[in-house]
């Protein structure tokens, strides 16, 4: 398999320890040319929906690569590594539901393998950090061109654990659709495509709470909210100048109503 | 107009959501070997004045680069998206104040550009995300040598928003200064350049507390408020193992009175 | 001495101001091909034990660098900068206690000096931000090949200002251990190494919570306290699916008492 220059990285590491920087290290080591972007550490602790959401909406973005993502609250035990080869980038982690959205947002699974060549490994594997020991490695390893099919057996990616979808249903002038993800601005987007909002019209409810149909923050007055297509091009709800979550008062897994009014 | 090795990203985005990574990404795909300096990415949501300060502190201190800025609040609305050629490197950004403190600090604006060619822009601009569909892509393309001409028309320095001049005002034995930035210690920044101290003496009051003239933070006792020429050649004011913005009380904006004591 | 293709940096500055930017703007005009890795700009304010931990455990996992360190509450006081040579990589830092324990990590101090040839510092050096000043662009020089001979004196490593080492006493059945580290999932990390668990069995009290010896945090029912030897070989105690550190209310420094039940 031909190599990559970029290696991406997503987990729930933090930046406040020294464990990104591990794995950073070990990267170093092992593929020195390969240049890292990381996506975010600042996923909450086992917070697999929101990494996978993360990593799905980023990665369409990032040029081919191979992408680590780490959210693993199940390390050391039966769980499996794997890495799967997409027509976008190579994706390695935890097969525990977050790397399969990343996958379809990719283009699919063409290979999958379930990690299991230690030469590939650091020699000391812990059980509580195979961000350092065993994806971050193989992920280099990768990298460099190294052969997929050498990484472990091939395993049939039908058998990946998959998150549940989310809850989207559409009706006449209503949509119900669970939040997905919750930016740094409060924003709240829901698990529904932009074109769910067609028959609502340009004056909604959301929440109960009045909303207008707009394109872009600006497109209310201060505080007002609007329902707009984000930069993922699903719907979304903002706040101009304000916090959606919070005058929605939502959090992720949430379902939110949204009526023409 | 010769290219650059450096980008730097300064932006409200977080880094809690792939927001970044996308404009990396983007960079990445374009211009994969320029190098990226992020400055911060914490800047509160909107606060335009907090980035337009922290900004123009730090890109003394870059390589040449092209600087990219994005706090805005105003995407996707009428404000315009610009391009200022200046001794130290190129600013991208919207036009609504963030960059002019940093054209200044690298030495006032050469040239300046609206962006206009979509060609440099990606094929599905959003109205949301300008800071990887616009101004990632042309800061790219800019690195890689790209006429600054070529991003859009040219169009007058004196027409960009400035943000309004902080309020210094100096007196006979007292010192009157709005608050420019707090860093994370808590140093409590002024807009005055450290010679504003100079008639002030030792002994001084600061909003009313008592402090000392120093020049670094140990120059106190530990709780003692030390008045002192901050690495950005500003006043400044700090409390050796403390937080002065907490014994002072104030937030950027706020106008500090120091007298001599 | 020969270069390094590596530098590593952490200090207690922070990603909200430009701070690390200017340090990391420094590096680049000095030695644009060296690259960086961030280690974690998250210690507290001043946390010197903080940042020694962190840094001494994250070196072992980097490749050959010069390895800058600044948290660094006596900037610009009589306190020295070193730079230590050690089999692993060159440490430059203020002699606070920051860097030995890396130093350790990494075998030991070859040989050190006090950092004050000026050629190598900025030409404008501030009391109070040595980070840009100072040992940025002294890293550099020796990432570049610089002689460790020509940043200053020659000193002897026994001069260093050194951390005392944390609590640590073993007894029958029993264990008393400082807390070094909390890391961001609340693992609570003892300065005691994973063997001095052997006497203490399967069942265990933690400060008289009761607790089970694992591998990993799945080893235990979810809100269970597990016991493990962590990824850097030390006594840990984490909660399956939430917070050590909350469980049994400690913080760093606090000693904990393991006992057999």
């Amino acid at each position: 398999m031909a190599g990559f220059e970029w290696i991406s990285f997503t987990t729930d590491y933090g930046l406040s320890d020294g464990f990104v920087a591990s794995c950073h290290g070990v990267i170093a080591r092992v593929a020195p040319e390969v240049r890292v972007i990381d996506v975010t550490h600042a996923v909450a602790p086992g917070d697999v929906p929101r990494g996978a959401a993360v990593l799905a909406q980023t990665v369409p973005h990032l040029p081919p690569a191979v992408h680590i993502a780490v959210v693993d609250p199940g390390v050391g035990t039966a769980r499996r590594g794997v890495a799967a080869r997409t027509p976008g980038g190579v994706l390695v982690g935890p097969d525990n539901g977050l790397l399969p959205w990343a996958a379809d947002a990719l283009g699919g699974i063409q290979e999958l393998v379930e990690l299991a060549n230690q030469e590939w490994f650091l020699s000391d594997v812990s059980r509580t950090f195979h961000g350092r020991d065993i994806f971050a490695p193989v992920a280099a390893r990768l990298a460099l061109g190294a052969d997929l099919a050498d990484a472990g057996p091939a395993t049939d990616p039908a058998t990946l654990i998959r998150l549940p979808e989310p809850v989207v249903a559409v009706g006449d002038g209503w949509l119900e659709a669970e939040v997905l993800t919750i930016d740094r601005f409060g924003n709240v987007q829901l698990a529904a495509g932009g074109d769910a909002l067609d028959g609502l019209g340009e004056h909604l409810r959301v929440g109960g709470v009045r909303a207008v149909r707009g394109t872009t923050f600006g497109a209310v007055a201060p505080g007002g909210l609007v329902v707009y297509v984000d930069s993922a091009g699903r719907a979304a709800v903002a706040v101009n100048g304000g916090r959606a979550a919070v005058v929605l008062s939502v959090t992720p897994g949430d379902v939110v109503r949204l009526v023409a009014a």
